[in-house]
């Protein structure tokens, strides 16, 4: 995986399309997209500083609420994808990540996407980011 | 599955939540909902009179170019749940069918969402749906 | 689903291959027949009286610790498929399953393979399968 | 991903668990283990000078007829787990791969396994594979 590093508002992962990922038209299955935006999203977390995995050690849940998805052109078997990752809007519950995934020899893009996620504790009842999440969150792409 | 009739303008079938579904959370996992979008879509196919195994041997493609997902309440393991599924908008290029699931012992809705697909001919190109399968969905509920 | 009945010693489910399910050589990508093997090994569990949420509802979980499958051919979408199941050796802290998968309207056997389980506790220690369990196994086919 | 070298008869590779690939047990689901081979298979290929992409072009494709698993201890989200490939078996028409994956940081093995594959042509017969594949899958571990 390569990363736009630290200083950088969003976050891009590389992804290299697996046949398991493929569908009899011989393209990405079109659910798949949705995984790789999640992958995205855990690498844009750990590069400002949390994983997602110790959010969860402390009770902290992030669960998506909205997703949307446009496919642009399709990813196919063994071809390198990189998948950018940004935070749309922040707020203290609630969360936007925007997406965009381009076949990286092309530069095609593939598709665009977003998904919400609100927090959750551990009884799966909403609650608030803590404010050190929120502040690495915070800052956003001009 | 369970059938909603040939009379009806929508469709509805079950499932039951399988293991490979969950996540660590103890939910289904966020991608496959659109999994089961495509399952209620075909047996709406199905149910009209066109089977989507036919249609690609006829060499017209349907692919999904928008998805969205309005994630309402989780789906748990082993619980069945059903899937409503009806063309919202049909276009002799583009059809977006809509979606509503629900745990089916509480009747809770677990999820809406909507997804937008184009025909494509063998080669991949945009091309127009066939007559009798533009029939078969202009029928629209009330 | 069709069951075998309460009665016989193994179940036998149905299930209609789905479009996520294919991959790009147009047949079932080969690690979903896990899928279909645990999909049929529970509704055994079901049918002969006890559910897997309720075990680990109430603190066993069964873990597998071996799989085999030979893969006879080709699974293709939208074919029915019959998997059936039955436990080939039922011991107090492990139990083997065997599988056949058949396409429906031919007959002709895609898949068998067997899977092992043992049981963990909460701590997801090894531990023995309750006697409830293990008396609803140990009638083996013939 | 990491590469044990053009000289070394065996290909590691390195995948850090996803979200997606766990279950409501907190581990990686079963199934997603023959996944992990499948990349670990194609990046050997690959580093002995051959991509399958390429073979499939060819008209060569590798089904895999045969898998086993065992499962050692779980592998956890976030985890990375490096996934050993070596050819185990090469013949004209079948070729069996070894696999073993560790969790990298702890060294802990947590799947071993095995998959036999048969070369088929574009109408899905059994076929040779092609002398330059068996060349380059023919040089074993000590």
């Amino acid at each position: 995986m390569s990363s736009a590093g630290d200083s950088e508002p969003f976050t891009e992962i590389e992804h290299r399309v697996i046949y398991a990922e493929t569908d009899q038209m011989g393209v990405v299955y079109h659910a798949n997209y949705l995984i790789w935006f999640d992958m995205a999203r855990t690498e844009h977390l750990r590069r400002r500083g949390v994983t997602y995995r110790e959010l969860e050690e402390q009770g902290v849940f992030l669960a998506v609420v909205e997703a949307a998805v446009r496919y642009r052109a399709p990813a196919r078997y063994d071809e390198i994808v990189r998948i950018k990752c940004w935070p749309r809007d922040v707020g203290s519950r609630r969360v936007t990540f925007a997406y965009a995934a381009r076949e990286a020899e092309s530069g095609r893009v593939v598709a665009t996407g977003e998904t919400s996620l609100v927090a959750l504790n551990r009884q799966y009842v909403p609650t608030r980011l803590p404010e050190h999440v929120l502040a690495l969150l915070e800052s956003l792409p001009d």
